[in-house]
């Protein structure tokens, strides 16, 4: 694992304070990966409804799938100063946990580009996430997204990083 | 404060547990409003980095303001089975706190129409939050955004909700 | 049923012969509803993969039908001339048939507003049998989406109309 | 003419039948090209309209052309699982054929990328035609979009493939 | 015609100075057009060539109202503080002027809703003048666009508005 | 500075004068750069306004700037034939003349691809202008958007251009 400092300046703001996207015509295409994490913790009641809907046909988890297959590539339409790169591949995953009536969302983005796809994985589980909670807020208004995160990064000049 | 309980199924998936927009053609329009909220936790240096840049510009703050209002107008596109609807407002606003060295980010979207605001909110708190960790990650690609949830809703049939 | 004459001109271009959006300021909200359809036929190998999978899980289904409602959503940045309007519903449905190894797809969308919903409904199911054909094209390039038809509309000034 | 046998499983689903965008990390960049057609037929009269208007201005084919050509730049954000790809052309031509009162769509894409444009080529023609349906549809609400195929497609492993 | 004296502040600034969008709910809806128009001056070789084509075709001009039309129908997409709302109808003109080789485009927007419409005039006069632009910028890259401008106004609290 | 004579066609019509798309496929990736300016003269009053809020905030600057880079992101959605690309870069600054009461918008975009960002940079300047002029409307209605031109152009085969 290789890690580098974190710079002293905020690279999204230039010497004047103001916004600014970060030029990438100098860096190389290189093969980069992020992967994020996000967690949605319900009542009993929504958890077991999903459930109960998932083991016939899982339409909720697909629907919350394509929604952050689709955030992921229009991300540089959402975040202002990211980027539009062609993403090789875009993924999202669900790991349900029955004891915290939680789900686990991980979204997985790859790209051969200058620049790394942290947010459009960051994106990718946030919309699936609020694509979670959309479907099942009639149970549970009080649904609640936790710990949105990168967990992992490779590609490019700052090499692997791994969320301790 | 009117509180419903919560029906027995979810309204967003059909007979069959296929996947389906609700239909709010006999819905009457209220004036409704929801009030969702976020919060982006990251390290001292990250936050130290983000005020002194903001005491003399708030273009992080405000370019995140922006990036949340843009994504509530377009939630429709984003979640699948949300309704397009014509918002009367829509507003995000900022309150940090230096001791845990968050931001907490707060959104409020009005409307006059047959289905609530929910989703709108909780969409730009979401955008705001992964904009603000897009600018400030070159410091720390290890910030989390936190607790995601709707704190309060009105109008419609089930009236005034406070997440308690 | 009521079903008025076809006017003898092109609603959509002016006296010059220009394209033009037709002014709807003056006419009044109704409830709306349009059904169009769309099929998919291929080859009995994709169809036999087709229902293979979904036999266990209905993905490239859902996957359809979720493109179909984003695609009705929006139909107004797609089709030049059509008007932007608050969908009250889309929903999209399949209709298998193992005889001739081919997939129906019905659209439907309301509104409560001044112009109709053919064009979200007839998006709708294009965008649907597309996104078919898209997670099938690996087994059969040779897929033929066909007749994709209005085959039911009523509300506004001409009423009901059924395709004969 | 080269053509290689189809796989015996749908690339677009996992091991476990869920939706999957095809990770093209490790194609190469290819010239590829994919040509795709429509076929909108419509009553005598309808036809008759179009033509008379054509006659002058050709303002509904132009319409239609630059419809099909925006959608094929954005197919990757209807077609859920597709590639968002940097065309290096999209073009959309009509054939009109008197006898059976109908318009042939034509669309050609092209790239030099990683995968193929038969999506982007399919949805051109898909939305041109759907802008001759609403173009026309004061005139006959009944006109049908028939037989969207792929006609023509190369570059990449497969090589080139003529729809027999 | 009545005018109403301009405020002393910025409606989308609040009381801290930052941005935000004017809360609309308590408006009435009112029948509300705006008329804008801009000015495309390009060399005497550019203009012939232009006008050798659209003496045919008219295809430059069409283009440029398409575009102008679907930038209306999308201004609260890239007009940060807009509302969303629905149009009920988008009109883009063309005005020739032989003497200075310049293409004037006047842009009508109506909505009955309970805001104005400028922004989405104003918007659709720019896109359609960059389209010219972009059509013609091989026979002149310094084409110029000149004197956009809001000429006209009416419905809402304020009335009739006529650029002096 | 390298300067190519204009051609004597339209490049964006085909022998038809039919709309088409350059095929850019056999072009060389280069490194380009674009910078496009744009005037908005406003009322002293709108103007005193504008630089009050501006000397403790600058959020009409920076949300102007933030339109301007997220619509250069999109300029291939807005200008019909206009080639999708990945931008390295794209910045928009303002310099504000207090005798004229008026700001300059500058907008540069680079990118390393076949065709040039000329629509990018006159697209993100445009749309940071129209942006202005929303948020100081309610002061002057009356603000005119003038002389929208590309000022700078290098790379590909004409090499560098400056308006003269």
């Amino acid at each position: 694992m290789t890690e580098t400092s974190s710079p002293a300046v905020l690279t999204h703001l230039d010497a004047s304070g103001n916004a600014r996207m970060v030029d990438v015509a100098d860096k190389r295409n290189t093969l980069r990966t992020a992967i994020a994490s996000a967690r949605v913790r319900m009542s009993p009641q929504a958890y077991g409804l999903l459930n109960a809907q998932a083991n016939s046909k899982g339409d909720v988890l697909n629907t919350a799938r394509i929604a952050g297959i689709l955030a992921a590539k229009r991300c540089a339409e959402l975040i202002p100063l990211c980027h539009s790169l062609p993403l090789s591949f875009a993924g999202v995953d669900f790991q349900p946990d029955d004891y915290t009536h939680s789900i686990t969302v991980t979204a997985t983005c790859r790209t051969d580009y200058k620049t790394g796809v942290e947010m459009e994985a960051m994106t990718a589980c946030s919309v699936a996430a609020l694509t979670i909670y959309d479907m099942c807020k009639a149970a549970d208004k009080g649904i609640v997204i936790e710990t949105i995160r990168l967990s992992y990064k490779s590609g490019g000049k700052s090499g692997e990083w791994h969320n301790p």
